[in-house]
């Protein structure tokens, strides 16, 4: 590897991306692997979809579905490392010596914690009613992930801060006790995420269930189109982009001229119909190219199985010589 | 491996063994090593250690000493699984498969924890004051060890029954949403287990700081016999062997035979320095021979290593096929 600054990606493999996963996360992280200044590592979190999801085929099936989305949207595997988190065994191993440095205090303060405390005291049941080991201790395992490729950089939602917080704390903690192994990652917060409009004019998120999904087929993409919220404007009427949310979603694919086009449209007092027409258009010009790859990827799991593993390959390069440097450190050592 | 019981023993790596631990739990181990109708594993604890101990080169010296002290004492490799926990890395996965299905509860009800908690309340502390992860989260690491290798019996003391418990609740969780792939163990509580008394008469442990270490010289061994307290009553007194530690400690060492004989002399008055020559000359016959394999292979720790490499592929050819199947089950899956 090189000297560059490391970018550290955790995607979670739980439930069907949509368009506004697509605008705000994958879209510009698969322009990142690009970036020829940085490494990036990117990689499918299935030890964590464990906390939260009890069905294994769902577990399997997502971790392909999301894999094979990534790749389909361009993801450059050859410049960086895309790998399963259950691929690289360094990584449990890495959170028990975590684990062992790690403050119960610390955890206690978690924010997904503390709110399923709140929410069961709420209901006057035990505080720790339904909370399983895997919600309470997964801010370590989340520390092993970024520290085992000593990550520079995690880029993250501002919900996720706190984890990175933990992550360097228990860094300087292990730093403290056995000698400066981890760099301490930083957390890269983009305040201008772009967050599209759902069908309903809300953020799209699947727990207000107004997600258009990302690889629907044609016919279905435009007709989940056509649903998205509009006001009883008439054709001819002058419209206000500002306010409506087929405008942002348009804004968010389209190009500056596009934009500007669109906005003198809506002033000219263009049609809801006939926007939604333009909006379908642009984003199924965008997506065909990579909803065949799509397809093609998920009729053929063994490509995306090969591809993972050859992620994991170019992973356990680094995580294998940094885990014996870790064991040493603690005490597991060769006795001669 | 044969359809027979499995018996899994876990051995801590901190501190020297004494005779109280050699008496109490070596002994009667490595003769169950030698039972044909048992699969014995015997596992050093290393994983466990870091939870304890911050000093590398004590945890790395403390599996030393006490995988020479087992070998040494005649635990039968050929018949039994002996190896070091790090060496199976299947067991922090585990870990993480078992810490999804527990729940926190139970981990908050763990006496160590409860007592941890206790201390710091009553100094007026925070709660978790000075608690680690690794305090809070060890009877799931237990409950891996166990799991791992489907053991149906683990011998243990009286403050060791609720880790059982909590393992066999863990494995019932398990099996309860995955199917049924753990046997549930059972703890063996020896009400009987030999306790020795330490050289002040109480029993002997090192918060007393009264024990008689196993692998003194045999000058030093000596010395440490002549000093355990007696009476002051004159040689020709007739004593009673019930309320001398030093009848006690040979007693635990001594044929029945030897136990009548002994019994007389204290009717018949012997004097105290006599009785702790003839315990000094009974130990040291027992460890004489020990003593030296002991050195022999504290001076050659390569030899050591070897034996734990060799135990630890023999329990690979177990965990590995069983973390695939087990990785399987909660849908870690290959795509294809």
């Amino acid at each position: 590897m090189t000297a560059n600054k490391r970018v550290l990606t955790g995607i979670t493999t739980t439930g069907t991306p949509h368009l506004g996963n697509y605008v705000g996360a994958i879209k510009p992280a698969v322009v990142a692997s690009r970036d020829a200044a940085t490494d990036s590592f990117y990689f499918l979190a299935d030890y964590h979809a464990l906390v939260k999801c009890e069905d294994p085929a769902r577990v399997q099936q997502s971790t392909l579905e999301i894999a094979a989305t990534w790749l389909a949207l361009g993801l450059d595997t050859s410049r960086s490392v895309f790998y399963r988190q259950s691929d690289i065994t360094e990584i449990p191993e890495l959170t028990w010596l975590l684990t062992c440095v790690t403050a119960k205090g610390l955890m206690n303060r978690a924010h997904a914690y503390k709110a399923a405390v709140d929410d069961n005291v709420g209901a006057s049941d035990d505080p720790d009613y339904g909370i399983t080991m895997g919600l309470f201790c997964y801010p370590v395992l989340m520390a092993a992930d970024i520290l085992m490729f000593n990550a520079n950089i995690v880029p993250v939602g501002k919900d996720q801060i706190q984890h990175l917080e933990m992550a360097r704390d228990i860094a300087q903690r292990f730093n403290h006790r056995y000698g400066e192994h981890f760099v301490l990652p930083e957390a890269q917060v983009d305040e201008h995420v772009a967050t599209l409009p759902g069908t309903d004019g809300r953020k799209m998120s699947k727990s207000y269930d107004n997600t258009i999904p990302l690889w629907l087929p044609e016919k279905k993409l435009r007709k989940a189109i056509m649903k998205i919220k509009t006001n009883s404007q008439e054709p001819g009427e002058p419209k206000d982009p500002d306010k409506a949310a087929v405008y942002s979603v348009y804004a968010a694919f389209a190009s500056e001229r596009q934009r500007g086009e669109m906005r003198q449209a809506f002033a000219d007092g263009i049609a809801w119909g006939e926007v939604k027409q333009q909006l379908f258009q642009l984003i199924n010009a965008e997506l065909e190219g990579p909803r065949e790859r799509y397809e093609a990827l998920i009729n053929n799991p063994h490509k995306v199985e090969q591809e993972l593993e050859r992620g994991a390959e170019k992973a356990r390069e680094l995580s294998r010589p940094f885990i014996a440097e870790l064991r040493e450190a603690v005490g597991i050592r060769s006795l001669g």
